[in-house]
């Protein structure tokens, strides 16, 4: 599927009509309606912000993943309760999002009652970005960390072969007076989708990003997608990160590794077949002031030494522009997106 | 405190005798027994470890701060048991470690119970080594997060003037067949201990590290610390990261931002009163194979894909010389250690 603005004619869809088109791709491609609809819902949300390279841009991905047969898109996910503030999920080969719904009342319950919990969720795919499995706790005033290992893509800093994944970090709280703080950085240079978006635009990535099939640095996209790999962002600090994402994600949910799991039985498999984990604090608990009060005074500072943007700030103003004004598709891709539906 | 190595003549004390000096030094300027212990052994380990920006160079930045008034020497720390996962300790504008060592068992108790826990410091005082926090857990099987803020100097990414601290994060996993896998990264692209030495040895800084007071980059130590600010690592990642830590370590727990403490009327006063978040996970609540078989095997594929050396590896090395054969003092620094202590 191209990237945005690849074709001058581009249409425009609302919210709930992109949700609708894409949960009919999921159930037509042999998902159960409960995972179509959290699915769709993620992707939708994702285009809505304009984090295009977590939004329809995965479309394909997901249904040539669906039609290998290298995901349960009809799984049902079983929630434990392992203790007063442990919740374990077993995904059952299906995806991630849905086995967060299913175990998330009492991931809040336990947050709210022991002032921490934590969700380890196993034998799951992860395709979409992380920040709407955080962002929603601190709508509901609960502070959230997530973090999620992929498939071997990244060359762990003084290595000489790629091993970790992207192995995103996100993080979300609440503040008093505007949308939650939320980021979601992927612990390598730069992410999977957008070297993929370079690729197909023909354009070029800084230096430091990536590494060709001989191990040596390239800034051409393509040379690291076809044999090469990423490097870690911040070089030791950010592999020390991506190495306590492979723990915290797999050895500790019961999971795969980013380097474990074989999809080459399954031509068409995109989705990493591993593990996430969140930590969920009721920041309540605290003595002193409320914490919205004082996450709000921080990003008062943060403004106050010169600082324009927060992280979050560009996807809360391109969501307020999509539900105002729509999602702008290019025509191709809404086309397209219509095909995979049977319209 | 010159840095080691300064000077051609050396000494050789053992990591018992260096504590008991340490232990002395802090009683005499003011602390309690209890707190001098905590100190001393924290100060000592890190000497031992070879991680010198943590270790006896801070002696006289404790001593200052001690005889400064700033910091209460003989504050006992409240611990509150407010949930069932989570522990909350007013240090009483006394260091942070005794605060830790007080609230421990209670901390343990309720991650083996709960499966995680977490520990909020608040009106406390850090000015060491993060690790030496997180490693004692691992130690007992349990995986274990921490964050401490500090002082003002760091411009977050796109900011124009200094606002979070050095903020570091620090994480420690057993691992089956070694010591644990453990890190400590500052969030800064510096520690500003190693500013502090490279400023006293005359050595230029690599290009990225900070700036000068007139907001330019300068690799000069010199000019970051008289006037000049330090970087995040990894730009708005490690910015992210760093902002993340603050809300944390501050506004979860009720302590002071790093922006937030005046110390100008306490000349001499070198220790951030800030506060400290740890998370610590049981992992043996995880259902499938043991957690520290799984790091282990993780450990082993970094190996495979050519990684020298893991975090922390070299501390480990340079502590099993140390208690073979003695911590090594440059025979300037052991003088003035003792004259501290009053031999």
């Amino acid at each position: 599927m191209s990237a945005p603005h690849d074709h001058a004619v581009s249409s425009t869809v609302s919210l709930d009509e992109l949700t609708q088109l894409l949960e009919t791709i999921f159930t037509r491609h042999g998902t159960s309606a409960e995972v179509a609809r959290t699915l769709a819902a993620n992707c939708a949300n994702a285009e809505r912000d304009g984090a295009h390279s977590h939004g329809v841009f995965r479309i394909p991905g997901y249904v040539s993943t669906l039609n290998s047969g290298w995901v349960n898109g009809q799984a049902v996910p079983k929630v434990e309760d392992v203790a007063s503030g442990f919740v374990s999920v077993d995904a059952g080969n299906g995806f991630a999002q849905p086995a967060l719904a299913a175990a998330r009342p009492l991931l809040v319950e336990k947050a709210r009652s022991a002032g921490i919990a934590v969700l380890a969720i196993r034998n799951s795919h992860h395709f979409a970005a992380l920040w709407p499995d955080v962002e929603p706790f601190a709508d509901e005033g609960l502070v959230a960390l997530s973090v999620v290992n992929s498939m071997t893509c990244v060359v762990p800093h003084g290595a000489d072969r790629p091993l970790f994944g992207t192995n995103p970090i996100a993080f979300a709280a609440p503040r008093a007076d505007g949308a939650p703080i939320v980021f979601d950085l992927a612990t390598s240079a730069i992410a999977h989708g957008d070297v993929q978006i370079a690729a197909r635009k023909g354009e070029k990535l800084p230096a430091g990003m990536g590494v060709d099939s001989l191990g040596q640095p390239t800034c051409d996209p393509k040379a690291i997608l076809e044999g090469g790999a990423l490097l870690p962002f911040g070089g030791h600090k950010g592999s020390a990160l991506s190495m306590m994402v492979e723990l915290l994600a797999a050895a500790l949910t019961g999971g795969n590794f980013s380097f474990e799991f074989d999809w080459k039985n399954h031509p068409g498999a995109k989705t990493p077949w591993t593990g996430q984990l969140l930590i969920v604090i009721d920041p309540s608990k605290t003595a002193g002031q409320s914490f919205a009060e004082r996450s709000q005074e921080l990003v008062r500072q943060m403004h106050g030494v010169g600082l324009k943007r927060l992280p979050g700030d560009r996807r809360h103003l391109q969501r307020a522009k999509s539900l105002a004004k729509g999602i702008e598709l290019d025509q191709q891709t809404l086309s397209q997106l219509r095909e995979l539906a049977g319209e």
